[in-house]
Formats: C-alpha cells, structure tokens, sequence
C-alpha cells in the first residue's frame, strides 16, 4: 500500500562493446523502476562524446535511429556509454538537471551519473559558489564535477579519489570520458551496484536484471569505498577493471528497503535473489500474524512474492483479486496527489465476484501516508468483503531517508503519528500486522549481514551535515 | 505463448453525464487492451461537435486540458461522447481510419464506432463507389455510413436499421449525433457490448471493465440483434434507452476466445466473471494432462489464471518465474516481427534461481506461430530447467478468423500445419497438452450457450461472402 | 494602404518530370502570395499517390526530406505532382480544407485543386447531399468532386467536362490522378492559369513567376472554358497536351484587380508585364492628381512600381520613406485585427529624418477599410511631414468580390459608404486622388481586353446562384 | 552581391517598464537582421527570474502566450527583461550557446547577453579552466561570466568592471540580475549601442530602429568604454541610469561596414540616418564610375539607396528588376552553400522584360567570394541584357574582421586573391567599379569620425591576441 517513496535513480555503463549504446538502452529499460523523471544515454567514439538526454522514460525517448547509423543524425555512436534514469531527490524535475550530467573540465570532457543522495552536498557546494565556482544544475551531483575539476591531481583517476574522499552519504557514480570508464560506491554501499560482462565488454549496473536482459554475465559488485577503474590502456588486448580503495573506513549498511520494495523480484542483491527474500518474509509474516481467510492477495505488483508466501504458509488459497492495467504507469510517480488519486483507479481493478462475501488477506510491502490502504480496504468493504486483513512485509516506517529514497516528511508518515492500533482504526482494517524489525533483520539476515534500517529505527549509519547545519530542511 | 492475436477495438459511450467525454476517457482507458494504435473520443454540447483523434494510446493522447473548460482550445464539451480504441483489421493503420468516424449525412453529423469485421464490406462498397459514393478511408466501418446516408427513410433510427440489415459479419455499432446515441449489435453477438448506469447517465461500453472504474453500474448486455436508441426527447426528466431487433434471426456465437483470452479477467462477459473461467480451464488441464514437477507458472498475463487453477488442482507450488517489465506494452501489438523479438526479451525476465535445476510447468492461453513458444522453452532451459512442460489453456488453433481478430493466415498458425507432437518437437517442450475442444466448451458451457469456435473447428457460423467472392484474400 | 483584401489561391502542377514534386515545391513557394494559410503537394509514380498537406508556408512544411530519396519515409515520389497553396474563401481554416483534395472515386483517386469562388456550390452541395453524398470538407472544391464521382460518363476526362458545365464563378482546377492530369478554367477566366514547358515535362501555374523560378519557359495561358488533358498514352514518346472546349460560351473577364494588386509584379499575364502596368498607372494617376511635393514614396511592396511611375511623371523625387522588415508576414493575412494592427507597426518602419519637415507623396494600390491609411497619415504627421498627400493607383472599391478575392462586406468598404472628400477627412490627408475607372481601364486595355470590375462598379459577369438563393450571407 | 557577411548579433534590454519582456520582443523583432540562428528573453519580476531561448526567429518561438498572464504557464513576467538575437561567430550554432547566457555566480543569478568578438577570449578561458572552472557553453561570452565569478569586489558593479578591463576586442553587453540591468560597450566602440526612453523606462538597444517599434526615444549612445549601470534604488521615484567609465584609454573605431551594409537604413548611428548614407555613398560612386545605360537597379535590398543615389546623380532611371521573394529569408544566413545557390533563385526573380535588350546598371554593397555575383550578372545576359555595369559602393574586402562579422577566410575573399580587372572577368560583367577607400570615408567623414576600416586595408585598431597567441585560425 506504498503510496509516497520513489526511488531515486539506475545506472548502466558500459565499456568495450560495439554497440555500447544500445546495449545501455536495453540495460536501462530494465532499471526504469528505478527513475521515470528523465533518461539520458552519452557515448563516446574515443574521440567525440554523443548525447540523448530527455524528460520521460527510456522507451518514449529512444529508438532505434539513435543506435543504427544508416545516415542518421542522432546516432549515439562509439564503444563507451554511461545511461541513467531519474527521480529527483534533490535539484528540480527540469532537462537541465537530468542526468548524465556532461561537464567540461581541465581533465577533457567529463560524464557523471549518480544514484543516491550526498548529505554535505550544500555545505560543499556553498563553499565552491564563494570561491567562483559557476554550477549549471541544482542537483548535489555536479558537486563532486567542481571538486574534481578543482583537484590539483595530475591524473583524472587522481582527481575522483580526492573528490570522492570528501562526500558524505550514499552515492554510486559513473564516470565517462572520451577513453574511460569508472565507477564508485559510497563507503557504506547504502545502494546497489553491480559489475557485469557481456564478451570482453565490462558492464556496470545498479541492478542484475539490467544484465539479464542482455545476457550478460554477473561478475561481482563494486564494494563499499572502491573505485572501479576501466581503461583500454592499461590491459591491451581487451578492456579490463581494476579496484582501488578510496575511503579508509568501510562500514556495510545496505538499504534493507531496496530488498523489500526497491529492486526488482528478478534482482540478485549481494547474492540474494530479491523476490525469495520476499517470499520468506511472507511466510515469516504468516507466522507472526495468523489469521482466518478465505483468499489472500497482493497489492500488485510489489507485494506479489509476500502474499504468495503468506499463502503456502498460511494455506488459504492464493487468488489475485487486483487487475493491473498494463497501459498506465506506476502509481507513485505522478506529480501530484490529484492525478494520483484517479491514476490507483484507472491502475487496479478489483475482481468484485472474487471479493463479494469473502474474508479478505491484503499483502502489501509497506504503508507511508494511509490514505491508499484507507482507500483500498474502504473499496472492498463497499465491493462485499465480510473481513478485510492488512499485512505489511515490513516494519513501521518512522523517519525519513537521506540516502535516496525519495519520502515524504515524518510529519506525513503515518507510523511516525500513529501507534498500530489507530493505523488499523485509519485504515479500516479488521486486523493489521506489521512484521517486527527482528523478524525482517533475521529474515534478511539468513542470507547477507550489514543493512541500513534508518527508515524504521531512526539510527543513521553516517553524518548528515546538511541538516546538522540547517541547511537542508525539506525532509523532517 | 501468444504471438500474434491481436483484438480489433473497444468502444465506449456516455449519454446524459456532464463530465461525458472525461467518462469515456477513463473507460478507454479500461479497454486499450482491446486496441493500441489509434484512439479517438467525440463528444457534442447539442450544438457542436468536438472531437480529437489521434494515433497512439489514450493516456498518451489526451490529458486534463481536453476536459477541463478553463481556458481550453481543445475540450472536449457536452454530455454525450462516444469514444474508440483501435487496432486495424481492416483499413491502413493511420489516422485517416482511426475511430471514431466522423460523417457528414443529409441526417447531420452522424459520429459511428464499430469493433467487429464485416464480412460483406468489400462487395457492399463496390456497389456503392459506382454509384458514385466517395470513401474517406479504407475501413470496412465507413460501408454502414454511406448505407445510412443513401437511405429513404425519414428518421436517422429508420436508417440504420435499414443498414444494419444489410451488414453481415461481426460487428458493435454505437452511433451519436449531435443530440443522440444508438448502440448496435450483429445478430451472433460475436464480440461483447454492455450497457450501464452513472446516475443518470447511460454508458455503452465493450466491457464492462470500463464500467468499474468509474463506477458505473453493470445493468444488460446488448442483445445479438438488438438497435439500442438513446434520446432526451422520448423520455423527459431523465435520458433513457429503448432496444429494437432489426434482425429478423438470431444465433447465439459468442467468441469463446474473448473467454480464454482477450477479455480483461475483470470484466464479466454474460455472467462470467471471465478470471474464474480461466480458473476452470486451469483446473481441468491439470486433470486433463497431468505431470510432475517442482513448480508452475504462467506467462503473464495471459496465462495467470489458468496457471493457479493448475496449482490448485496439481498440488504442484505456484512461483512466477517471468517478471514483466511494466515499461513496455504488450508483446503482440508491435508492428514487424524484429522489434517483437526484442521487446519479449525486455518484457519478460527469468529469475534465474527459481528454474535452475527445477522441473516447470508453464501455462499459456495459446500458441500461433509456435516460435515465441519455442523462444521461451529453449530459455528456460538455458537457464537449468531439467524439464519444461507446455500446458495450453485451449484447442490448437487451426483457421482465421473473420470476425475481428487480427490473425495470421492458415499457413502461419503452427497447429493447421503440424500435429500435436511435432509442435512439441518444434517447441522442445518435454510435454505439451491443450485443452481438448470438447472440455473447453464444457468448462465454458457450464455457464453460458452459444460460442462461435471457428479458429479451432473451422465452423464460421455466417456467410463471409467477401471471401467467398475472392474479394477479400490475405486470411486464407 | 491595403488593409483586408486577400487572394484565394495557387496552383502548380507538373508532369513528366522525374522530380516532378521538387519542381512543384519550387514553384509553389513563388505562388505563396495567393495564400499562406495551408499548402500541399501530391505526387504520384504511377502506382501510388504519395501526399503532404499542411498549415502554414511551404517553406515552413517542405524540405529536403520530402523529396530526396535516401531512405526517407515521406518522400514524394513520381513524375506528376500537384501542389496547392491556400486562403480560405470558403471552407473553415483547418487542415481537413486544406488542399490539394483527395477523394476516392470510382474513376480511382482524384486530387483536386482549385482556385476561385464557385457561385452555385452551396446549391448544388445541398443537392448532392440529400441523394447520399457525403462531403469530407466544408469547401466549394469538394462540390466538382463528388459530381464527378456521380456522372455516368465511361471516361474520366469526360466526367469533368459534364461536371465543370455545372458550375457557376470562378475555377481554376487541377485535377491529377495516378497516371494523368488535367486543368480546367471557369469560361469568364477570372484568374489567371498558364502552361509552361520545362524540357519534355507541361507544367500548369497560377502566375508566370512560378515558371521563372525553375526556368521554365512559358506556353500559353490555358483559354477561358478550356480543359486541358495531359497524358503520357496520348503521345507516346514524350508528355503533351491537348486543349478541348467544354463550355458553350466564353466571356472575357479577367479580374483586374490581379494586375493592380495580387499577382507578383514579375508575372506576365495574359502577356502584361504586371509591374509594367502598375508604372502606367503611377504615371497616370500623376497627371490626373498632380502635387507639389518633396518626395514620393510607395506603402511597400504593393505601391512600390506605381511610385516610381508617379516619380518618373511628375519628377518628385522618389525616396522610399517605409522600411520594411523582412522577417515578418504580409500584413492582411492575420487572422484578427488585433494583431494585424501590431504587426503593421512591425512591418513597417519611417525612416524619421526624410519625413520631418516635409510634404510628401504616398502612394498605394487600395484602401479598404480605411484605418491603416489612416493610422499611416496620421503617424507621418506626427513624425512632422508637413503634408502628406495620398495617392491610390485604382479606383474606390465599392462593392464585395464573389469570384475568389476574400472582400469585407460592402458595410466595412469604406469607399461604399462615403465620399471621397469623407475618406480624406477620415484619413487626415491634405489630398487624396483615386484613379478613375476610365482611366485605369484605359491603361490596361491599351495593352489587353475584357476585364471584371464588379468590385469597383458593381457589374457581375456571371450569376450569383447562392446570394440570389439567400445560401451565402456573409459578403453582403 | 554580399553572399556571405554576417552580422553577430543584436541586443534589447528594458527596465522598469511593466510589459518589459514583450517590449523585448517587439524591439528583438526589428534587430532580427542582427541575428536569425537564436533569439531569447530572459525576464525578472525581482524575486524570480524567467525564460524562454530557443533556435530560429523571434516571430517563430515566441506569442502571445508568452506575454499574457491569463493563466499560462510560460509567461516571461516582471518589469525587467533582456533580450538578444544571434548569428554565432564563435562557439557551435546550438541551443547551448544560444542566449541570453544565464550564470549561477556567488552574486545571484546573472543573466548575459554579447554582441561582438572578444580577442584574447581563448587565452583567458584556458587560465580559468586550469584553474578548476568548468564552461557550459562554446561562447567566448561565458568567458566574461567567469572572470566575474571570480572577482573579490564585494559588489557586482565592481566584479563587472574588473572582468570588462582584462578583455579586448569587440564587445557589447547586457547583464541583467533580478533587479539590476548593466550595459557596457568597448573601448572602441565598435559595434552600436544606443540608449532609449519608454515612458519611465531605459531601453539599451544594438540599433535605433528596435526604439522606433515601440515609439520609445533615443537618448544617447553608450560610450565607448562606458558602463551604464540602471537601478531602481538609486534613483528612487522612477528608474534611472548613470555611466561610468572602466576603460582608461578609448579610441573610436566605429565599423564602417555596419553603416554601408548591415545597419538598417531606418537606424540612426552616431547622429547618422543610415539610409542617407547609402544614398551619398550611390552618388559618389556614380561620379566616380559614371557609365552610359539605360536603367539601375539595386541587388535588393541592401544595394536599394545606394542604387537611388546612382539613379539621382547620374539620371539613368531607376527601375527595379529584381522582385524578393518575401516569404524566403535572407540569403546569406542559411547554413551551407548548397542551399544557398537554390535559395538565392526564390529570393530573387527578374522582370524579364525590364532586361531584355537593355544596357543595366546593377548596384550592391560588397563582392565577398564573388560566386553570387557571378552568377547574377550570367543570368541577365542569358535574359537579354545587352551590358551588365557592376558598381559597389563600398572598396573591395581584402581582410577577415575579428570584432565580431562572420568573415569568409581571406583565402576566400575574392578582393584578396584578384584585381579588380580579373574580378570583372570572373564576374563576366561589362564594367565594375568599387567605390574607392579615400570617397568612401570623405561620405562617411561629412558626418562622423573615427571608423574601423580592417577589412579593406588590414589595419586593426586591436591587439588579436588569440590570433598572436596561434590560438585561433580558422580566419586567417
């Protein structure tokens, strides 16, 4: 019943292949539910740097006169090419602040991707602005283009570790010139990303599934507080990787919401193939919170593994009442509450002789302001269910995010205002469960250790020197 | 496994409401399952037509400043609007034959919507072009528009059913003028049309998904037969509907494939509710073919049902295997194979530890060309399935249909070439089973009379006098 | 100081030429002075008709892609085109009246362009639509289409003939099908239409210049009641044409004001120079209003050959007192007042320092409501032109046009409703001289004969079947 | 015959007036010859800065909706606006480059327009690249932006002064901030910059003639090396402006070229009616080159007054023979040479019969490589001209211009490369007289002094330090 969190954004690089750029097409239209603000795909030939960046999503934006170069213009053209989608966490919903974001620096022409939500960005940013610093974008991810473009180092590798060293927060970027590829992840890995191979090429994505979709082979992940480096130079022969460490400390906190909700079902995280997490916590789920029923069924599409859990654990029959209509976008993405008020009607439908008479489970992965789990369970009270039973594959969402995920305040969360009891009351449920923090940690736990789980508990693994400074104030 | 089927249209019509044209602008929205290459909604104050057509899907197409009057060029004004989705079966695919049809008659502006194929078009048309009618498109729509304008008779209603009498084939009508509405449907009631309430207010829609969402009430089918008139002026206070028979015979030959598969399983088609049939058939294939295995899923969407049914009957678990990418649109509407195979790949992906070194079932509602089929067995076994059973929720489709259905010609469709077991050849399927005709009709038979199963008995319950005069030949 | 008179339309078309389209683009874009609200060019290979048609200048709708084939989708393919430029005269101003007009008859597809007023459309359209016609647009060129398509004649070139014979005004027409083309004018030859040569390829154009811009050489004009055929099979070997009669009776009336104000100053019509005619009439409108001034200059461009034959008579200096800018459009094309009141002043600049201080001549073509001139003496006297003398090179226009000239009602003429001492007073000029309509038909006949002049006395050539049946209100 | 010389761009700025941007625009409109690749407008309402800049025409990008505050979304509101139309002499014709410029500097937002070439820009910008600034446009305009940002002045008035003394060449500017607007122009002026009064309001314009439009007054001229600087607090109770100097030494060397060629004749520069000009400049060239023919004629429309002045000193009549195209745009704007051969033939047609059989006179401004006139003087022979006179009215142009006209290299300029005798071979006319330096600046001196003269004698009144430095080659 998650009705507020968007994810901020995917990346997909790739190094070494003929068709770079279409592959990075293919890679990014797997990683959409990661950003449907804006896409962009740059490229470079080695010598020329190619560039498509546009509001929207990948499929309405691309096609294939951008990949086929039979005498088109717009050809994204060369064997190197960095993609990114978007929704904005910080900086306006604008072209101008889409990314790839394409600086020209003493170091050449410099192409940034970035996933994730630096939390001294402002502070940082000030202090360039004072100095002459002229910024482009509104976004916190040209700040690290100013402090490379500043850094005294001789080399461009250099330069990023230097820049790198003094972000907080969580951030995975890439980073493209006309020869050469990088990648980093932030020193607590808050957001995933991925290295794959696809023939000689090397690959970098957020998620799995963007490598699946091409066939390309995972390797393994960029880890917590390393810089990916590729060249062609430094390996003849074929294109080749190589890790260094840019922090000194490394502390694993990786965003336990990204397994519930985020990733897609199809996603190997850490090794973790996402849609089994979900069923095991549907299943811990049914344990924690048994109930009477005659169906249960999911609020699709993100609480489809939970329920399908709930049910072989619980017995009572799976039996999807919802129908999604494939013709209108996710939900959460419209710009505001109106549109998407009308948007959950036009998306799920209910099967209403399904529902007529029954008693009810509705499996869900979260609840952020209440008002669509007050409107679903009011919906299929009004359709005939005699019992309508609310769970939730996670705990209570009580603050907010500053790694990225796009929440609303505290204010709004319903969690962070309500004990359990007046959610059910809100909502309109006959019964409501929330599985426990520990149940979810050892669920998850089975399988990977090391998560952030600010977003419940309140403790934040990292500074967030923007707020410590009143700079940022938007998010409490 | 369905590659290839593809629906013809989807009307959608508001007599009597204020937000008339924004009515059908949701219901459209509910039926552009039912057609993806044009859209049109034209609506009338009384006065004036207003009308906007256009290429592409509704939610692409139209937004609020087509309904809301605040300054707007380009509203769509009145309390009647009829409104179309398309996919051609006849007639170019461009904007000159997307729907609605706007003609100008010695009755007025006379606005038609039709779903269903006419299988007399061509040879009327011919009469009609040398007696010197001029055609503005290629559809077979715009025969019953010229039919109504030459007619004698001294009111609009006298002249469609005199039309209507001259028609053969499959076809929904709905018919508005500047003041009035009229809904028409083929003596064999090949395709669906529903009639429903808002308030006052009178819908005509294809199915009554497109009742749902904007709450509109479920209150009769149109009749095979049966010219629906909806006026002001008959019934004052409130707009109302009579029916008439302009046929002077009736056959009952519902398509049972509207059941099986192009249906929404939210709608309910004489009854049905059409995701419990599905159900059913599920349920009996697994009697009818059973197996063992480790585990059972569908190729979503189409084969969820049944696939349930399956595991509910089998015992075996349900797990879906395929994760659909909800950014990108249906297989089967694109318009060249290529881009087909592409978009497959980013539409559905394996997740890849559920299958390896398991034994699956995969459930679909049909198989045409048998090579997406055979796409997705050899996938799967790629990916480490040690066996892969096919199940087909239906009989083997051997013939074209006549009445609405985009199919390919005899000889594409695997099944009126090969035999049960060379498609399991071809496939590399381990097993393969279809639903026998026999019990297929007896699952649907169990609620409703009367279906027209050509495409798999090759028994056309009309005439197809444009085949049969060689007028019409890319179906056999 | 002509503030409201607009040309109908243009014609080119072309045949036997391999970039038949190409030639027709370069000809229209020197015909775009007959019309700039909509544009279109029709092509064929024989095989296929290929079509684009749109809103606005040719310059603005047409380029390279539309007639070079390397791999473009919109190119217009073949030996014949046919190209249409636009100012509704009748018919609404949307892209469904825009022509050239295709319709699909039993002849086969019929592309019609048409410039004129038919005076017995609306008459014979109600009839046709009361026998079954259905019209697809609002315009009078339609009328000849749907005649066509109901004669019983077993040729096409015949059916045209027995339609042209049932229209009453002034056409010009093109009619193209996919192996031929024909050319027709109304038998009074109110508008211009000539052949031209451009090697083996018949070219038919509204005005000469259109010949001159492709370096084609001139022929003939095609004769009042002529049709001309033009047809590869006639004449094997190369493209010819032949002239045959369809009307009874041909009476001389060519509009005069074509040579005064419309056509281009470089046409040669009926063997006039055009700008020829105007420096005779500048001269003549010095002898029969003399002045003593410092300079004479022209409200450009219409006035600019008249102003300099006032100079040469007179021995005023001529001294272009009005810069125009070249990066707005003709003034009376705008769709309302206000904004044609704007782009005057845009359009038009003084240069201040050759008025301050001094008496001075201006001379132009018309006026016709009488405010421009107006707004235009009085801004002279403010900038301190010491008098401003107005001198107009044809006679007081009284009365509207029904021959294809978009008039204003004779309630707005101003000519039609004062004197000419009234139009100085309201004008502010210290003189104002017309020339008579003696004289100014002296000048052309020294050079032509047979001439309409019903604006100015009132006089119509032909009946007027819609005003005498009460069908056309708006010119009155 | 100037087939090649391009004007940089033009400026119009207004402050304190409540329809500012829409004054912009009316005076953008009349500087469009200044500029026809990009226009923009960028407007403050002092809290906010808005913003429109777009590729093409004023009168294509921008209308009503952009004015009027009804409810659209796009209004440039506020009482401050400057506006700029631009040809590119340096930096990519892109959207990027397109101005007004609009910088995030520690002083706010800072809003820059440029008319002109700056010498040492390349030099300058690599000092600031190597020292960690990061350009976003190509422009050598940014470059002023940047030395500004980096300034210690605690004022911007300051900041600007500083940035203004460390560059060289040609420049005029606007910088606009949320409440103030400053202008400045270079230490030798040498392109116009006018200042005007509209009601309350300070216009800066690039030509007089962008006052005319909107019926403001001219005040003065912006001084060479003079910074005005128009604020609201200063001068409480209305807007006012004040000038300061921030250049120590200034030497006038106003373009000549700017008042023969690319001024429009309606502006007044330095006190000098343009048009007057070229009419002194027509007549001192028929006294120096008389000849015996029976008409003039201008290449219209930059040859027009001159071609007066040769007709009024020497007596042959004027008579124009050339007929423009107005709905095709200036010849030497378009991109490449191709389409500007087939373009010259729609702008331009001949009135045959004023040619044929005649001895013509065919006055212009300039020959830049001389194909165009060369192609001209072979098409009146082909017409039947009997003698092709060609005068220019200005000397021949022998060197490329750094301050700001987009010159043809001097490799390509045919005055470089050949004598006048073997230019009048080449362009096959019968005589060719250039009006020569020493009567080309006694005309221009009878009215003002101190012109920049380089492109015909190589004499620049500059350091090109670019240019010394091998940083820049393309012109030479």
């Amino acid at each position: 019943m998650g009705d507020g969190l968007k994810e901020a954004c995917g990346l997909c690089a790739v190094y070494g292949h003929e068709s770079a750029a279409y592959n990075v097409f293919l890679g990014l239209q797997n990683l959409q539910h990661r950003g449907q603000e804006s896409c962009g795909i740059v490229s470079s030939d080695g010598k020329q740097i190619f560039s498509r960046i546009r509001m929207g999503l990948v499929a309405e934006n691309f096609d294939k006169k951008h990949f086929l170069a039979n005498g088109n213009d717009n050809v994204l053209h060369g064997n190197i090419a960095s993609g990114h989608v978007r929704y904005s966490t910080t900086g306006n919903s604008d072209i101008s602040n889409a990314q790839p974001l394409q600086l020209n620096t003493k170091y050449g022409e410099l192409v940034i991707s970035h996933n994730g939500n630096i939390t001294n960005a402002i502070a940082t940013k000030n202090k360039l602005v004072q100095t002459g610093a002229i910024f482009k974008t509104t976004t916190d991810s040209e700040v690290v283009g100013h402090l490379i473009a500043r850094s005294q180092s001789p080399t461009l590798a250099g330069a990023i570790m230097e820049a790198l060293k003094q972000l907080e927060g969580a951030f995975c970027f890439t980073f493209m010139t006309k020869n050469e590829l990088y990648a980093a992840r932030d020193p607590n890995g808050f957001r995933p990303l991925s290295i794959g191979r696809l023939g000689n090429s090397v690959l970098i994505v957020s998620e799995t599934c963007a490598l699946d979709v091409i066939n390309a082979k995972y390797e393994r992940d960029v880890e917590p507080g390393e810089l990916i480096v590729i060249t062609q130079e430094s390996w003849p022969g074929e294109p080749n990787y190589r890790g260094v460490r840019f922090a000194s400390k490394v502390t694993q906190s990786f965003c336990l919401f990204e397994l519930i909700y985020f990733a897609r079902p199809d996603s190997v995280v850490r090794g973790i193939p996402v849609a089994q997490v979900r069923l095991e916590l549907g299943k811990a789920l049914a344990r924690e919170y048994p109930v009477d029923a005659d169906l249960v069924f999911p609020v699709p599409d993100s609480g489809n593994y939970a329920a399908i859990g709930f049910s072989q654990q619980s017995g009572i029959p799976y039996l999807p009442a919802y129908v999604r209509n494939h013709y209108v976008g996710r939900t959460f993405i419209e710009p505001n509450q109106q549109d998407r008020e009308t948007q959950v009607d036009l998306k799920l439908n209910v099967i209403r002789p399904f529902v007529a008479g029954k008693r009810v489970v509705v499996v869900d992965d979260s609840v952020v302001r209440g008002n669509t789990a007050r409107r679903r369970v009011t919906q299929l009270k009004e359709l005939g269910a005699t019992a309508v039973h609310v769970r939730i594959s996670c705990p209570p969402l009580k603050n907010p995010c500053y790694y990225g995920i796009d929440f609303p305040t505290k204010k709004e969360l319903i969690a962070a205002n309500k004990s359990i009891e007046e959610i059910k009351a809100f909502v309109g449920a006959d019964s409501l469960g929330y599985l426990s923090m520990e149940t979810s940690l050892n669920v998850a736990a089975s399988m990977s250790q090391g998560f952030c789980t600010a977003c419940w508990t309140g403790k934040y693994p990292t500074k967030i020197t923007d707020v410590s400074l009143n700079l940022l104030t938007k998010k409490t």
